[in-house]
């Protein structure tokens, strides 16, 4: 068991057995609607979906909610969930990537064809899924979230191989990537968890972790080594995404301006290296540690039982923890 | 104004004046909505829809409501334009299609990402319009017709130069591609309009009406010529799709049977008139035309008023005019 894996079994305890039973219910839901999409589909989708994952996002619905079993939080979740893999699917597809999680990705199993569709029909059945628990706020809430991702993958692209992207501007795409579905998740939990006045606050709180976790992904991504984060070092260089560890660097720096693809693997190691002489891997991994701290301190705030504010606590540790 | 253009006035004059305001809403809404997109996502989004098309699956939803006017409506008409757009756009990625409707094609302006980003956009878009209608099983059916739409995408790439196709295949393949969303769009304007007690023999109607058109498509795809179609004579081919022509020749032609990737414009071309000579194509019309006479036919058991009755007709009517 890995530091994260600790951590996160820490906010299985702090969660108590309801929390188990609602994650154990939103896995056998996930295998259902994956195997509703027929032969071929079906099996992309269910090879997708028990590839596994943190299941972070129906965690954070499970915490914002009061505690009491809830049909519809199971839907929330089960569609978060579906939401997050749909985008994993098409990204693997435009990444052209071979693995995902130590094993084989649809597009690399099925083709460019078979993922995409596999990817429209996770979509697809998240939304049928959240439709089911009737309220027109949550599918509002879910397509937010969902147009966000497709415009933070597209900033991502606009922004390839460029010198100019500033600070501000890798957060709102990180914000539009990463943090919407996290605060959507937590949004989804205290709507439907019984607590509607925390769902700002929460899916506040749900955004600075998504960030934190965004900007500490793309700090290890530099820091690497493959064996921990199954990708190969500087796996963001080769693909020309420009992070936050690369913006910082460059300002003392000046050969970090200057990239052009292709890169190969050597050379992006090289200029992983050059990142970290900077200093900018530990500025970086300040700021997603701040954003973390103040997504802590702003529970203070809000009138939580205990045993959740400990468990969402260690929601925010967790994802440090990936880190440490 | 070709003969499908001047049978399609023909319905809008049937469905009178409420139905030409109710399709100007949808046409605000639909740029609205893209326009939503952000400044990258929306340009694309903007061109897609702008690009225009028949608007075929709007005015089944209202030709399927008694008449009067209601929000639900239009948000139904706009969410299974919008969601026929997505699928239009990630067929062009799979396609590497550089035009459409003779414009530039995303994929083609923007590139695989934007277009895979902007067909995601769009399906996002297309559930939280309908949601604004809050209707769960109104969202329930989009996501059924959704996830066909995948399946059947999937289906007709499983198939590709396969020698087997059965002609109970292809139906199966073309009901989930394409009149699942026919079928779709009845339902809702049935729903919403006033008449759920005929939601299901409208939906057959309009599964019916799909069925047809998809059948004339493949049809008019081995007759060209590229002026009329928009695309090359035998595209189809070209592509490894195997349609009803060609499972319907294969009887009479051993040639036929046996095709490899890749063919060149010339065989194709050549093939095309193969297929012809064997009375396929006949054959294969005269399939489609029964649907549509099958449909015309099943509205005489519903209590329709006549204006209503004799704009579905020339629903029916239109779909056969674009292979005249």
């Amino acid at each position: 068991m890995n530091t994260a894996q600790a951590q996160l079994g820490g906010v299985l305890a702090a969660g108590g057995p309801e929390l188990t039973r609602l994650l154990e219910r939103t896995e056998r839901r996930l295998s259902e609607v994956a195997a509703a999409g027929g032969p071929e589909l079906g099996g992309h989708a269910t090879a997708t979906l028990s590839a596994g994952g943190k299941r972070l996002r129906p965690i954070l619905v499970f915490l914002c909610a009061n505690g009491d079993s809830d049909d519809r939080l199971v839907a929330a979740a089960v569609a978060v969930e579906l939401l997050h893999m749909a985008t994993l699917v098409h990204d693997d597809v435009l990444d052209g990537a071979a693995l995902r999680r130590g094993r084989p990705t649809v597009f690399a199993e099925g083709g460019r064809l078979a993922a995409t569709a596999t990817g429209d029909l996770l979509f697809s059945r998240a939304f049928a899924e959240l439709a089911a628990a009737g309220s027109e706020d949550a599918v509002r809430a879910l397509s937010a979230a969902s147009s966000a991702l497709a415009r933070g993958e597209l900033m991502q692209r606009a922004d390839a191989w460029s010198p100019d992207v500033t600070p501000e501007r890798y957060v709102e795409r990180c914000r539009l990537k990463t943090a919407s579905l996290f605060d959507a998740s937590c949004r989804l939990g205290a709507v439907f968890g019984g607590r509607p006045a925390l769902a700002t606050p929460l899916g506040r709180f749900g955004e600075r972790i998504g960030l934190a976790f965004q900007m500490l992904d793309d700090v290890l991504d530099v820091v690497g080594p493959a064996e921990r984060t199954g990708k190969p070092r500087g796996a963001d260089l080769l693909d020309g995404t420009v992070t936050l560890p690369l913006i910082l660097a460059r300002r003392h720096d000046e050969v970090l301006l200057d990239l052009d693809p292709p890169l190969d693997a050597e050379r992006a190691a090289e200029l992983c290296h050059r990142i970290a002489a900077t200093g900018a891997l530990d500025k970086a991994r300040d700021q997603a540690l701040t954003h973390v701290a103040e997504a802590k301190r702003s529970l203070d705030d809000l009138d939580l039982p205990e045993p959740r504010r400990r468990a969402l606590d260690l929601v925010g540790d967790g994802v440090v923890a990936r880190y440490a």
